[in-house]
Order: C-alpha cells, then structure tokens, then sequence
C-alpha cells in the first residue's frame, strides 16, 4: 500500500538511517528505519539505501540531515560558519533513482576548530519550538556538544568526546576487566564529584578503579557509574564557560541525556530535557520550509 | 651446549618471557626471552614454557618477578603492604618439571587504592645501585607508577594508566582517523604546554585534534605527538605533589622515558635517566641473595 505523503524527513548518521512521511501539515503519514547507516555504506550505495527504506512512499521532496552530508558521505554540504543561523543554505541536492534529495550542511567554527554535523538540524527545531531562546543547548552523544545560542545564531560551541571515551577506556584498557557492565548512582555522584572538585587529579583517578576492584573488591556497576561521573564531571569541568550561570537545554530523552540533567543540578544548574526525536522532526521541518520558500 | 650458571633471573610480564643465566657474581652468561606471557599462558603452562626457554641450561635456582605471580599467573606472591622495603618475604614457591621457582611479590596501598608487579624489584634494583637514595622514581610504560622513595622504602606510589589510554584513545575513537601514526617534537610539546597549563580544559582538546584535521588540515604526526603531550601532562598535572621539588629518576632507556624526562624538563625538574634492563637485573640480583640468605 502506498503511503501518500508530501515531503519525506531524513535523518542519516553513521550508524544509522531514520525516515519520516510527512503530511504538508507537518504530521507524520508513516515512518522506517534501517541500520544502513554512512559507515556500511560506499558512496554509490546510499541512493539504493534510502529507495528500500522509503519503497512505499510517494515520489516527493527529500530533506536529509547527519553524517550523509559529509565528505565520506553521499554528497558533501560544505560546513557554515558560525556565528550563524543552524539552518543556512545552500542545501547539497543529490539524487537517487526515484528521490531528490537536499541535504542539510553543517556548522564549522574555525578557533577553537570544531564541527558538528546534524546537531545543527536539532538546534533549528529547537530554536523552531522556543522562539527568542538565548542560552546554551547541551546534545550529549558519542561527540556531545555544547552551544551557545543568542538572537537566534549559534554563536560558538564545544566538542566533547566524551560518550567515545567512554567506550574506549571501558572496552579498551585495563579497565575492561572492572567496567564491564552494570550501573550505580552512588558510584556516579562520586566519580562527578571526584572529577568537578580536583578535575586536575583526572589521570590518577582511572587507575584506582582496577586497584579498588583488586583490593577493596569494587564491583563492576559501581567501576563502571564511577568511570562514567569522572569522565563527565571532567567534561563539565572542561566547558564551565559554557553552562555557568547560564539558561541550558540538554536535547535527548534517554538515559545519557538524564545524567548530564543530574551531574549539571549538582552544579546548581537546573536544565530543561527535550525530547531528540520531536527536536530533529522539527528541525527537517524547518529546513523543508526554508528550502521550499526559496525555490 | 649447557650453560653452567648458579642461577636464572625472570622477567615475566604480560606480554614476555625473559630469562637470563647469571654467575655467582653477577656476570651475564646467557640470555633467552620468548612472547610466552602470563596473557597467552593457562597455570599448567608456565613451567613447560620455562622449561623450553632454558632448556640448555643448568638446573639452578630461578628468581622472578612480574605478572607470574598474580592471580592469574603461575602461583600468586600476595602483595607486601608500603610503606615497606620493595623486596620483602615471602616470596611465592612453584615448580616446573625442572626448576625451582621463587616469585617476588607486589606492592599494593591500600588507600589510595594502588598496586605494582614487577616494579618493585626495579626500585629494588635502582637502590642496590644508589645507596641512600630519597626522592621518586618514575617507571614509564602502559601503566607508569609515580614511587615516593625515602630511607629505603617505599612510602607511597600513584599509577596513571597513560600509556593505556593513549592505545585505546589513539586507536578506538574517532581520532584512530587523525593520530595513527608519525611523530612531531612541537606537537608533544604544545599538547604538554596545553595540558598544564590547564588541566581542567582536558575533555575539551581532544576533539579538537580531529576538527583541526579536518578544517585546517592537521597532520597526523602533529596531531598523534599532541595527543601523548596532552595525556602526559595531564598526568604530570595529576602528579604534581610527586614531583614537584624532588629528586627524581626515570628508570627506562627508551623514547617513551625520554618523554616524560622532557616533559619534567619543562617544569624544571632534571631527571636522571636509568637502564631499565639493568635495573632489572640488579633487582632480581638483590632478590637472590636475600633468598639465599635467609635459607
């Protein structure tokens, strides 16, 4: 059965592939998602991925965001520059053999260097959803950023690698023996505490978990909640100009995004938790308007 | 041919087997080494791989130190508690079908909670050869431990995983993209400078390595030596009440020593440089005769 719609909404990342019918009026017809993401995928292998996906949908306008717009991507849509608005022409325009597509660019900020590619589009619909917002909107991932929105601009942000630490140091160390799995909230205050009171002890902290776990008998969930609060608390130690004294969204409904929530009200920081999902449908939302107004 | 020895000195890591067949006064005779670690090894078979790597030698007492005499070695030597001498009793006993073996135990510190194999009889060794030291001895290498040394003894040891993390960071997160390979004098030393200067900012450079590859075509030998500079001066920034106004020895010959040597160098702090191979053997050496004078 075919699924009438009038725009299709697209988000791309490199694990991952999500689309949505959408009506003119902004309600979703019907939505798909596959695990082609742009890390499976050679660049001759993406117009094939998304007419499977959306196999049954209408032959309409394609808006896309993510890791899709990249040089290794499907096309590559040059970075903006901020301070500028999230959503900035022009769009990169590809096609596959039953869809055109626009894909969104990313930002760029060229000192600090940094870059972000589809945190853009859940800004815009953020900034869609709360008109005149100032303050700065914290996007925890593998790569969590940090941005510092005023009169509706991007006017600088912050790159934390820290979700890739993470898996990295629990996977890939030592520590993999005492970090295995498991969660603890007493383990995490402390490693956040830990890491925010002597952020510069950082480096001597990590090795006391596999010490504790041979000595003291620490077990895994506690190991493993302490890492995760001295790796965040390090982050938020790191970006302190970003989130002090500062209005703060974190986008992201799940549970990464509720620690950040818990490690920033430590801090005294009370920051609103929106919906990721609802954020990136309005942001493909807000591109398709900006890219149909001006054809 | 059999060499004639009075004894065997072991250095048996995680990674590596090594032996060599000693005088009784403390000549070199012979010397074996082969990639039977204690990680590639069940208990059965650390005798027969003993065995093997000797087999042209006499049948004479062996002293070892390293990973074979943790839990998961050949038979565990309980860790000795600091402050303490760094050789004490008892070492642990085990057999092979044609040696005896005496395994020198651990340090450990109960609070903060810490642990060393192998090091010790390093430290052991550097006092042998420098009566009446006081100061810190640093031992680099995937785990570099940090030992406060004074009235020959060690009173206390820090260990930061450096050299782990770099491996897992280098080669397990986006940066595998910007850090695999090559080197660069200025790039260490502007990660270094980085790091101390404001440890707190850690979290927030790393990221920072891959969007300068990608906007301002950072090389990976800059990037990858900016990287180890970062994560030694982390470590240093961590360690600080360690080194800060001591007398300090780096105990290794290799490139990795020479870095944290430079690195205090930067500081002021003038470290001498030790042989580690050396300081092995005279440790094991130390080892023998206080086994064999308390027969």
């Amino acid at each position: 059965m075919t699924v009438s719609c009038t725009w299709i909404a697209v988000d791309w990342g490199t694990t991952h592939l999500r689309a949505w019918a959408m009506s003119a009026s902004g309600s979703i017809l019907a939505e798909a998602s596959s695990a082609d993401g742009m890390g499976t995928l050679d660049r001759a292998g993406f117009g094939p991925a998304l007419d499977r996906l959306c196999a049954d949908w209408d032959t309409v306008p394609v808006i896309a965001c993510g890791m899709v717009g990249s040089r290794q991507g499907w096309a590559e849509a040059p970075y903006a520059t901020v301070p500028c608005a999230p959503l900035t022409g022009p769009f990169a325009t590809v096609s596959s053999d039953r869809f055109t597509v626009q894909i969104i660019p990313g930002l760029k900020q060229p000192t600090p260097a940094d870059v972000m590619r589809g945190e853009e589009t859940q800004i815009a619909g953020f900034l869609a959803q709360n008109p005149n917002w100032d303050g700065v909107i914290c996007l925890p991932g593998t790569h969590t950023k940090w941005v510092h929105i005023s009169a509706d601009e991007v006017v600088s942000f912050q790159t934390c690698m820290t979700g890739d630490l993470f898996a990295a140091i629990s996977g890939h160390t030592v520590l993999r023996h005492s970090c295995a799995e498991g969660w603890d909230d007493a383990g995490f205050a402390q490693g956040l505490d830990d890491a925010l009171s002597r952020p510069e002890r950082l480096a001597a902290r990590l090795f006391s978990l596999r010490a504790e776990s041979l000595l003291h008998d620490l077990q895994q969930p506690q190991a493993r909640a302490r890492l995760s609060g001295l790796l965040i608390g390090a982050e938020l130690a790191a970006t302190k100009p970003y989130w002090l004294g500062q209005q703060v969204a974190v986008i992201g409904a799940g549970g990464l995004a509720h620690l950040y929530v818990t490690a920033l009200a430590t801090q005294g920081v009370s920051a609103t938790q929106v919906n990721a999902e609802r954020t990136t449908l309005a942001g493909l939302t807000a591109a398709y308007h900006l890219w149909k107004d001006t054809l």
